[in-house]
């Protein structure tokens, strides 16, 4: 059996998957990335889990293949580069030093990095709906929106190893801040952040009655306005509604320059349904260069959000 | 001598190149595309005209190789698609109807074709100073604002074989009215009529004086509006700026998603120099994804703007 190791480096959880050619994940360890402050106690625990499965498995010693989704992940060095929600500060030579602490474990291991929405992507690619699409956009909608972009079958990496950050396209220019420094990201209103800051808004400027009015505004999550959107909450929906046009918007820009045949949306928010899918794809269109209209789909990714970032990791080395 | 036919197809004029394949440009044919109201007419004009380069120069009857730039050219079907400013409607399969006529005339011909800010995009590649530059964007400012781009040493053309329609990136989501139907496309601010409708507005909303407000605003052009400028008009010097200030967002919205090394400026307004590549340049590292800055350079293309899209059709072929 062919099998190759999916490491989803995350903020809070690194998780460490064993998958199967075939795309069955065969199992998965996973700890908290933040338990580990000191980058090279992460580095062990991450290669003791590694060997522990290698062990388990009987992969062999001489060529060990991990893929790696991280935040901020440069594909071209092995590098994670501030990271804003990792402990580890700075350029971090992630690659090279998992390698070096697997071969003192008498592993020696191919190793691969890139960012986690074009883990995510790739995995649409191998394992998911766009195993024959040579030109699609993956966007991530989680605590932030990260995306990858295939053109002609390839991942796009640009110059620098970090192509593909659809999520800081500026889609209102004085608009909301961004955690980036700058205004008006498409992140600050589609990400799950995003949607909580318009619920916000519209509950401090309107009147409106909502469901929303009886959670403590501090403590309102995605997953509230979602529940209160599913009970026809008419601002909920508006949320809804408000973060569908601005992902449109976003997404319809990325389109004219890539031209895509089609774009997979995962992440949580993405778990919303035709609460979010609807009027997004009504607003897309309207926002679409007219030559392009009624040619691009979209649709939720066919991966679970527990496997896609696990099999994409994987996906980069096989 | 390996000789190449560059074709430029404008609204106005159609130009017939003569290429050497060391981008010396021998000899150039010119006639009215407004003349020729007729496609067959237009086709057999154009063909007529290859044959007597072909004649002169002596090419092989078996095959010439013609590349040819046209507005909404594309790539994959040799057609030229719903072009507003030609006098061809619909889809015009002018590769095929091309190659047939030449058929007639005892030529064979190898014929690629498309649109013209693409064939720029492969004429910097070739012979400007996007020699050695794997990942870059063209931008040309003319009456429109078109872009082709450059990931990994391959033009973008996406599923449809229109990508890289950067002047309809929605930059002002409320904003100006565009020809394609939509509002806010970054070609409504930028492009020399964008430049114009600037001008326009502020002189219409403000007292400022101005030297512009001694012609008659219907009668206002770029070209004076730069001269303006050049004479430290203040009212010009912000059409600059706004004009500066527009491009540079809708530039590092692209920036963000394929990661250029370069951004190259072709056509009239690029003429403006550091009155448009100053203010663009600051605006530009402002608003760009903080993990690019200082790192993609702006600079005007190598290629005259008379020769880019002859060049550029040529090394279609080359």
């Amino acid at each position: 059996m062919n099998y190759t190791i999916g490491i989803d480096l995350g903020g809070t959880n690194t998780r460490i998957g064993l998958v199967e050619e075939s795309g069955k994940i065969v199992e998965v360890i996973k700890f908290k990335t933040y338990d580990h402050k000191e980058l090279n106690d992460f580095v062990e625990t991450l290669s003791d889990n590694i060997v522990s499965i290698a062990q388990k498995y009987n992969l062999p010693k001489e060529c060990i293949k991990a893929g790696i989704g991280a935040p901020n992940g440069n594909y071209y060095n092995g590098t994670i580069e501030q990271a804003p929600n990792l402990p580890f500060k700075g350029i971090v030579p992630l690659v090279d030093l998992l390698k070096e602490s697997l071969k003192t474990k008498s592993y020696s291991a191919k190793v691969v990095l890139t960012n986690d929405a074009n883990a995510a992507a790739m995995g649409e690619k191998i394992y998911g709906k766009a195993k024959n699409v040579r030109d699609f956009v993956m966007i991530t909608l989680g605590t932030g929106v990260g995306s990858g972009i295939f053109v002609d079958n390839k991942l796009v990496y640009g110059k620098s190893g970090f192509a593909g950050e659809a999520g800081h396209a500026i889609v209102q220019p004085e608009g909301r801040a961004c955690g980036c420094g700058r205004h008006g990201c498409l992140e600050t209103y589609c990400s799950a952040t995003g949607i909580v800051r318009t619920a916000k808004e519209l509950l401090k400027n309107e009147s409106t009655p909502s469901l929303l009015r009886a959670i403590n505004q501090d403590m309102i999550t995605a997953k509230d306005i979602s529940e209160a959107a599913d009970k026809h909450d008419p601002l909920a929906l508006r949320c809804f509604d408000i973060t569908a046009r601005y992902l449109a918007l976003g997404l319809a820009n990325v389109a004219v320059i890539t031209s895509p045949e089609a774009i997979f949306i995962s992440g949580g928010l993405s778990k919303a349904g035709e609460k979010l899918f609807k009027p997004l794809r009504e607003y897309f269109e309207q926002f679409l260069y007219p030559v392009f209209r009624n040619t691009i789909s979209i649709e939720p990714s066919a991966l679970e959000d527990n496997e896609v970032a696990i099999l994409g990791a994987a996906s980069l080395v096989f």
